[in-house]
């Protein structure tokens, strides 16, 4: 075991997804909390979790949180919806960093645009079919009903780039009719690819509606623990951010960029 | 080395695809071969394969023929276009069992098609990447000019069950707008999935354009070769059939019986 190399305070903080949406959830970490630094691990090799059993989503969050350990993170944020879903508290159980999932986050915030309504929430199949969003508004309100969706053809037709497209509009219009049946005052995009159809969702279930994204409630959280943790990068030196990858998949520059902002830089091609 | 306990007549022939869709493939080989044995390797861990990188495709690619080969197959069909297009070859120079992909009966299959026109080819975005089919062509009939397109989203509209919706209809007549430009008389399916959508992909480019499937091509091409060289099941005891997934995805029994057109049995769950 070598010692860290920095106070922990000025550790990175270690995010991980199952391929480059949680890049999407990055681009909000960095947008909260400007002085921190970042490791990305993306499992684009194994790429996407949202169909995989629960088992195997376990088997590799382990093994990515093993890996960023071994890189001294002072905390984990699971930029992935099924992961979150279906392997967050297994990993809490294993290790001793905190981890943070997507999921809390969301529901936090959706409640928090509760009026007299239901609360909507549309993911992956695994995640969905994980009932995870549906169990955690259970657990911290009860009194609100919730009404949920799969939606398996957003993720394919953002990686499309037709993401703002009549097809798009198409299929969100199927999906999401037995959703505008019930009064819904917030709906949970519940995969970090959706932000990236937020236009087309939203025309789709009305302006009334709030749309609740990952990545800026998860940043919120984590921000309120640094905070009171007395965790926060010390400022002093300049944020550091690397990039590890399983795979180098087709359109790997164009999807990056396009869920980050910008470019990739300090990307690394690493084996589990 | 334990010596195999079947003449190598009696052998299990061994199919390998990135997941479910290779079993469009074994369906057409067990219609042309009923008395082979089956051993059917579905990669469910890591599919799909044609979004990742050709070193990735190759490396899963290897450990599979090298767990059918202990498994004494006879010989090999890679029941998947995305890595007999870019893993086939690597496969050959190492291994010394027979290993047939689905380019080359396809390609020989449309060949014997082409009238004046030209032929079309579609496929997974790294199938088309690979310009697998373009140089097997190539090499083949150099005087038939192709024209080929990526149609990515095919494959999800087909595991979502969507493949006869007016949805697909509208993404089939997006991709396909440019091929109907050209005057094709034979259109390759060079992808396992895509006879699933064989019915719409059929109305949007014409009845006069004739479609190519990789399994019965592929399926003729093993009859020929084990009818030359006298490998052919003896017919003495029923043939057997064993299923390998490395994931029980979600919906795996619906997409499975949807592919192979019956219930799967004798299916075991590996790590590779």
């Amino acid at each position: 075991m070598r010692p860290p190399l920095l106070s922990i305070n000025n550790q990175a903080i270690g995010v991980f997804d199952s391929g480059l949406g949680g890049l999407t959830v990055l681009k909000a970490l960095e947008k909260q909390l400007p002085h921190e630094s970042f490791i990305y691990f993306g499992d684009t090799a194994h790429v996407p979790y949202g169909s995989k059993s629960v088992e195997t989503v376990q088997n590799y969050s382990n093994q990515i949180t093993q890996f960023l350990l071994s890189h001294d993170v002072k905390l984990i944020v699971i930029a992935c919806n099924t992961a979150s879903s279906v392997a967050a508290e297994v990993l809490r159980k294993k290790f001793d960093v905190p981890i943070f999932g997507v999921v809390t986050p969301a529901v936090e915030q959706a409640i928090s645009f509760h009026k007299n309504g239901e609360i909507g929430i549309i993911g992956t199949q695994a995640t969905i079919a994980s009932n995870s969003y549906v169990d955690k508004f259970t657990s911290l309100a009860p009194h609100i009903n919730t009404v949920q969706q799969a939606c398996p053809l957003f993720v394919p037709l953002i990686e499309e780039d037709w993401g703002d497209t009549d097809t798009a509009k198409g299929v969100a219009d199927i999906y999401l009719k037995s959703l505008a049946k019930h009064p819904v005052d917030a709906l949970v995009l519940g995969c970090t690819h959706y932000p990236m159809m937020e236009k087309i969702i939203q025309s789709v279930v009305g302006n009334s509606v709030k749309l609740i994204s990952s990545g800026p409630a998860a940043a919120k959280t984590v921000d309120n623990f640094l905070v009171k943790n007395n965790l926060q990068n010390d400022g002093k030196n300049s944020p550091t951010e690397a990039f590890f990858v399983t795979d180098f998949p087709q359109k790997f520059d164009k999807l990056g960029s396009q869920f980050l902002g910008r470019a990739l830089t300090n990307v690394h091609h690493i084996k589990l």
